[in-house]
């Protein structure tokens, strides 16, 4: 069937598939404290199985990975990640009920979805769902495909693994695609190759044989011959940045390597093209930390930094007014970017000998959990083919080595060994934070463009 | 009247006592939300008027004084300063409810009043003004009283130096007496001649044109490339205190003076007198952070050095598991202690100054309080009537020429003119944490031995 066949039929079905998208988002799946993680997940398999696909609930030691085939006979075969749960909304304002699935008018942005999942990720699953069950009922279908769809990912995805070790002999295919809203603010589409490795860790200092109080907080004044678990903890996190913001953790940057060549292609590419001031707009950031770097140079700074952030800081008192008190324990809850050739286990080591070496000894590291980083080249036939259906719809894609963030991608494109790209035409934002948001009248246009990747991909031409 | 039958009578009415004191601690007197607040300035006034002083409460800009006079023509006056409220219990696991009034068993202390406030200082109020009542009952107060009762202490007395102020013409006397429970686990009474100032501060960093997000949370893998409010909070407190917990500010040891030669002599007094093992048992501290130091020495250390102290941390996500955040606030709660001859403003505008110097002129100063220290000469004649009194009922004092903790009390020392003295013999402690408590067994020695010192003071003898 042509391609503009298979757009009209999408738009004939749109009114319909913004509802499912709609409706989709409005059970909350936070991972964090498990809040309808288990419909969701059988939400997930009813919609693969109305796609024609043969799905199941894979339990793992945390939320359950839903799993399906969809095999059409083709000759390629599409394996999609995703993901159905997403971050919580405490201590966050929004403008609308936070899984609503409402309609509202956002300033510099028009009329969205705003709700919690509608860019991260469940607005994107959904749409590819849309299209693929239209594909199906037009039984146009260019692919077999394989699904992924993990119920962990905002908790580091801890248990994938897990799956991806027992279910290896079936995950086989030509590629790996993970559907996205892939536009900017400005309208024009990001390509992102790969993205950094994380480790989430929580650095706990407590009284104990060292000193301080062990058990309960006491009264402040014995300050002045008490040592307290919060100054060590101030000074174990000063000891592992500079006030630049230069890691100073003992050999934190002796495995990261110089961009490749590949890297600083697509950073000259970028030179004059990327927006900065979009990015500190969209962030309401005055600067960036880098003075007088623009273009390739503070985006080299950005892919290619490690980095360590602290996400929160618990300790002692800390309701309204004043409490004198020296807290017996403090935490700080930190998350590390990993850059090649970075490790998990390699940087870890790295923090925890730091810490002994400089008199941390008793500063702990709990709550591990981490992801490597991930890397596609921009040569990959599945790359290639995202880019040509973009100039299709009349996009010429951005092409960034790598995203800021993180996702298990090493998952598929080093244990797997296949090329992963994300991408769809539309823009969303507000991930992680209040009034997450998916531009209302790009969705439709979403849809289409994973059509004509889908055909792109299958056939190496949409004509 | 023989001091032997005001002690009888004491003794006969002590079951009435006891529950009055148990009754004025079931009333919640929390100064940092204002509950109970008013309820209980009108319990106090009551209880004034009771024991036949004229009573009144005083509105301040925060929560009222209630001032009293009892003048019964006698040559000497004494001026009572104690304070109706307490500290918050959030946060803290009681083995009673905090507001219970109750008597349970407590390890190593034995049968206790266990109750917020009871220590901390409704106990050694209530328990004051039960004697004066059985002393004007037997005709027999032998001196006259005024009673300055704050309801602010616990939040740094903010509004009491604007009472002071005004009430100043009718605050003459010869002495300040803060009634409290002055013995130790071992059954030893302590004297404190003193009190370190204290400032209580906020430090705030929010991102700005410095950088960082000004407004809300953002991903915090943009902490390669914008800067944190949190990492610059984290720096601005590891530039104040070195590893060893030894103030940097800069300037800051300037204004401190060495021991007088009467703190040397107590100095001397108290070495291998006071009890090193149990403070630490007394907090749960398996050692001091000064090793190889003991006695006068220790003492030294912990009464003639300032302290900083950080009350709590506040900022980013703080609830449970991962929230891969970037704050755009974050916030330290500290207290400052200070010692001879520090000030509330010289040590303030040295820690403003250092934060400019070092980079952190963004980081803001906020929610500011304080007190000066105070101090009393152990040979002032109420003073020596306080420690003969101990005498009379088989105690000799340990002196010490400053607590740890602070106190308002400069506001009589230096602003009034007037030697101030605590104490009362009773063991209570738990301040500002769960569990507070007061040994039961002893109030009615407590009631006895402020009688004792009434008399001293008024006559220079009981005999």
């Amino acid at each position: 069937m042509p391609i503009k066949d298979i757009h009209q039929a999408i738009e004939a079905r749109f009114p319909d598939h913004l509802e499912a998208i709609r409706e989709f988002v409005r059970t909350p799946s936070i991972s964090i404290d498990g809040t309808g993680i288990t419909e969701t997940a059988e939400q997930v398999k009813g919609f693969l199985e109305e796609a024609g696909a043969e799905a199941e609930i894979v339990p793992t030691k945390g939320h359950p990975v839903v799993y399906g085939e969809l095999m059409t006979g083709k000759p390629k075969t599409l394996l999609i990640y995703s993901m159905y749960d997403v971050m919580p909304v405490e201590g966050e304002e929004w403008i609308v009920p936070p899984f609503g699935g409402e309609i509202a008018e956002l300033p510099d942005v028009g009329r969205c979805i705003v709700s919690r999942g509608i860019y991260n990720t469940k607005g994107p699953l959904r749409g590819f769902l849309n299209v693929i069950s239209t594909l199906q009922e037009l039984e146009s279908l260019p692919v077999n495909l394989k699904f992924v769809i993990e119920g962990e990912e905002e908790l580091g995805s801890k248990h994938l693994p897990d799956f991806i070790a027992k279910y290896q002999d079936r995950l086989g295919g030509d590629a790996v695609f993970f559907p996205w809203f892939a536009l900017n603010r400005r309208g024009r589409p990001i390509t992102y190759l790969g993205a950094k490795g994380m480790i989430h860790v929580e650095l706990a200092s407590q009284g104990g044989e060292w000193g301080g109080p062990r058990a309960k907080g006491i009264h402040s004044s014995y300050g002045a011959w008490i040592s307290s678990p919060l100054w060590k903890l101030v000074h174990a996190l000063a000891s592992m940045l500079d006030e630049d913001e230069l890691i100073t953790v003992d050999g934190f940057y002796e495995d990261v390597r110089e961009p490749t060549a590949e890297d600083e292609e697509l950073l000259a590419n970028l030179d004059g093209v990327f927006d900065e001031r979009m990015i500190l707009e969209e962030n309401d950031v005055a600067r960036f930390k880098y003075d007088g770097l623009h273009g390739a140079d503070l985006l080299r700074k950005y892919l290619f930094s490690p980095m360590i952030n602290i996400d929160g800081l618990l300790a002692g008192y800390t309701g309204p007014g004043v409490k004198t008190v020296m807290g017996h324990k403090a935490i700080a809850k930190l998350d590390i970017r990993l850059i090649p050739d970075m490790t998990v286990d390699g940087a870890l080591s790295k923090v925890r000998d730091h810490l002994a070496r400089h008199g941390f000894e008793d500063v702990r590291l709990e709550g591990i959990g981490g992801y490597e980083w991930s890397r596609t080249s921009v040569k990959e036939e599945v790359v290639e083919a995202l880019h040509e259906s973009y100039r299709y719809h009349g996009h010429e894609a951005e092409i960034w080595p790598y995203i800021g963030g993180s996702a298990p991608f090493y998952l598929f494109t080093k244990q797997l060994g296949l090329p992963l790209v994300m991408g769809g035409l539309c823009h969303g934002g507000g991930a992680h934070g209040p009034n997450e948001y998916a531009v209302l009248d790009q969705l439709v246009q979403y849809e289409k463009s994973i059509a004509t990747f889908l055909l792109q991909f299958a056939f190496g031409s949409v004509d």
